[in-house]
């Protein structure tokens, strides 16, 4: 059962935004058994809105749209979906009375003609109500496909997607099973993994598929499968995840697709009752940042001293002087005493100290661009870890934070 | 001159990422003068691609390709590439030098022959140089039309398309020029703003369109003006929206600008040699991590304590606790204190606190869900901000430190 998703916007076209709805519905077709074939953003414009739906068809089951569905003049698509299925609009009254109780309930202006209007939908289509909107989704059927068209608004798709769209296609379409397992490893580029599991690659049977998706220091392996018998996929692949183990264990960090690796940090310190805190130099924050996005974060971090100044290294974090002057700023000495002090100023188990030059330019010490130390402080010690993470900017802050958090995870997995 | 992006990887079709790189190349084209026609998403499939290529061929002018260039199997645009011009790959010395080079500074593992292998181009491409990575980008020509393959990586794409697509497009075509200006307004729904201009909106000529992008309680208006008078252009738009602010002048707030706020307040704080410094709870070091992604911002950024435990607001930022016991963790005074501490602590002009609960449950204090307080201390005095960030957490993190740069980029103007 293939799929294909058609956006509609010029503001996708013109990089006014990111398209964020095709990931989120090819996510949820695959989860249901529904590849996604290919996803095509068009503009605000008929013939090239008529052209897509045509290919689309020829090529898909199933065919999603969204956007152009608003009260105004740029909006086209359900005209255009209305011309491309030779139908004409008729009045939905249900869809009329809820736009008439959205208003009276929500929206301080009055309701207007233009308002009015969202109800109405060609007269081939099962309106979908939309409960947080007044575009309501249409769900069209022709020679045994299926076309549905949704609002762009982010909240909007989703719960008709969710609500209206999947329980439809479930029922109408026999679907197989579709499994992802993605496996997290560290420590490796892509290429090196590629050669060591040469042989376990093309073992592989053939409805099981691997790719390689690198990221900042960290390599994602996806396998993903595909047939009618679910206990047998499930079954295989983690079969083979198994042997992936015996050649790569040690630098796997998990298998759950959809965890960050401060997810199972933040896990693992609940679980023992330990607490973290971070002093950021390089990083300027990212650290704490993406470990306090965690809901429940407040369980085991307490908090950070980003300091960017070499004066905040002395005068908060109780870096001595001496130390900054005999080995630099961007030294194994700094990052440790400033992990240790930090560890010891908001009485934490653990701590994670960074210093280096992010770059574009050289800093206040001589180091080269892309040279970090990140320091890590246990109740068993201290020890630092020097690297270059490159010459970009925003890579060598990234890098940086995940190899603290692979550093840290490490460590905690000790206690 | 139009364009169409092809983004290969069945990351993208599976919705395990987001495509933001089709995004940022819009914006970048658009700026130069291209139209993107269409932005394709297709699989890591051979016929698949082929079949993009050759339908993008008949409607664009140009044709960017990004994904699938990295060394390992799952990876095969290249060769595809290949294919689709008739080509064979051979090795390009430059591009084999700087993957060795790349391999010897910053990567631990040997060089292997299949990262050699990334030195492959078609004969017929122009090896375009990747600094950031090893996959080069290629420029392929084919009956005046451009092919352009670059990698999926972000920052490399990104790096490409500045530095070497966007120089040769534009020595390579001549361009129209394209202005978009979008004006930001609140208060009204779109519904209701579009009958209110119905008349201006009519009256505009045919080359300058209209867009309207609601967003949560915001709709912005986006003009879109193509010709090749830049002048005519430019004058016309303005006076389009000026006549527009006659009319709707009460609901408009800005336009937008293409520079985010933190730059906007980096490039304020460097002129007026000032400085800065936060101290935050709930944004758990966002702010901080934003100000120090901007290139440069030692210059103007001391640091923050990230004082995510209550008692790191008492113990480093020396807020009293009597105030907490008296207003809560999650008030005003708190808000107050913590930003008018760290400004002193850390010896800067300005200085940002957030204290709130981000959900998704309460924490220590009794503060519903989404209440955030902002604290802003100036060498004139401190304030604060209350508002409802609403029910979700990544919303209220990121909208509490989007609304602090406003009101400190305010505060900064006054000096």
């Amino acid at each position: 059962m293939q799929a294909e998703i058609i956006t509609i916007g010029d503001e996708i076209l013109i990089g006014q935004i990111i398209d964020t709805n095709s990931a989120f519905i090819s996510k949820e077709l695959n989860k249901t058994g529904v590849s996604v074939y290919q996803i095509t953003s068009v503009q605000d414009e008929k013939e090239h809105i008529l052209q897509a739906l045509s290919e689309a068809e020829d090529r898909a089951d199933i065919i999603i749209i969204t956007g152009g569905l608003g009260p105004t003049k740029d909006d086209i698509t359900k005209h255009t979906i209305c011309e491309y299925f030779n139908d004409t609009l008729v009045q939905n009254d249900e869809v009329l009375a809820h736009v008439e109780e959205l208003f009276a309930r929500y929206i301080s202006t009055p309701i207007s003609e233009v308002n009015r209007r969202q109800a109405l939908v060609p007269s081939k289509a099962v309106a979908l109500m939309n409960k947080f909107g007044t575009a309501p989704g249409m769900w069209l059927e022709k020679n045994g496909k299926v076309f549905v068209s949704l609002p762009g608004v982010p909240y909007e798709m989703r719960a008709l997607i969710t609500d209206e769209v999947l329980p439809r296609v479930r029922q109408k379409f026999e679907l197989p099973f579709i499994l992802h397992k993605t496996v997290l490893t560290y420590g490796m580029g892509e290429s090196a993994i590629a050669e060591k599991i040469e042989s376990w690659e093309n073992d592989l049977p053939s409805y099981i598929k691997l790719a390689y998706l690198p990221n900042l220091g960290k390599v994602r392996l996806r396998l993903t499968a595909k047939g009618k018998d679910k206990e047998l996929i499930e079954k295989e692949v983690d079969k083979r995840v198994e042997s992936l183990r015996q050649i790569i264990g040690d630098i796997i960090y998990g298998t759950e697709n959809d965890h960050s690796i401060e997810f199972l940090i933040g896990s693992l310190l609940t679980e023992k009752g330990m607490t973290l805190a971070t002093a950021e130099s390089c990083t300027g924050g990212k650290i704490a940042e993406r470990i306090t996005a965690q809901a429940g974060a407040s369980a085991y971090f307490k908090g950070s001293v980003v300091s960017y100044a070499t004066e905040v290294k002395t005068n908060i974090l109780g870096v001595p002087e001496a130390a900054i002057k005999e080995h630099s700023v961007v030294s194994a000495r700094v990052a440790e005493e400033m992990a240790k002090n930090v560890r010891q100023l908001l009485k934490t188990d653990f701590a994670i100290s960074t210093t280096g030059n992010a770059g574009p330019s050289k800093g206040e010490s001589d180091a080269e661009v892309g040279t970090v130390f990140i320091g890590i402080a246990s109740p068993e010690g201290i020890f630092s870890f020097e690297a270059n993470m490159g010459n970009h900017r925003e890579k060598v802050i990234n890098k940086t934070a995940n190899k603290a958090f692979e550093l840290l995870q490490k460590e905690i997995l000790k206690f």
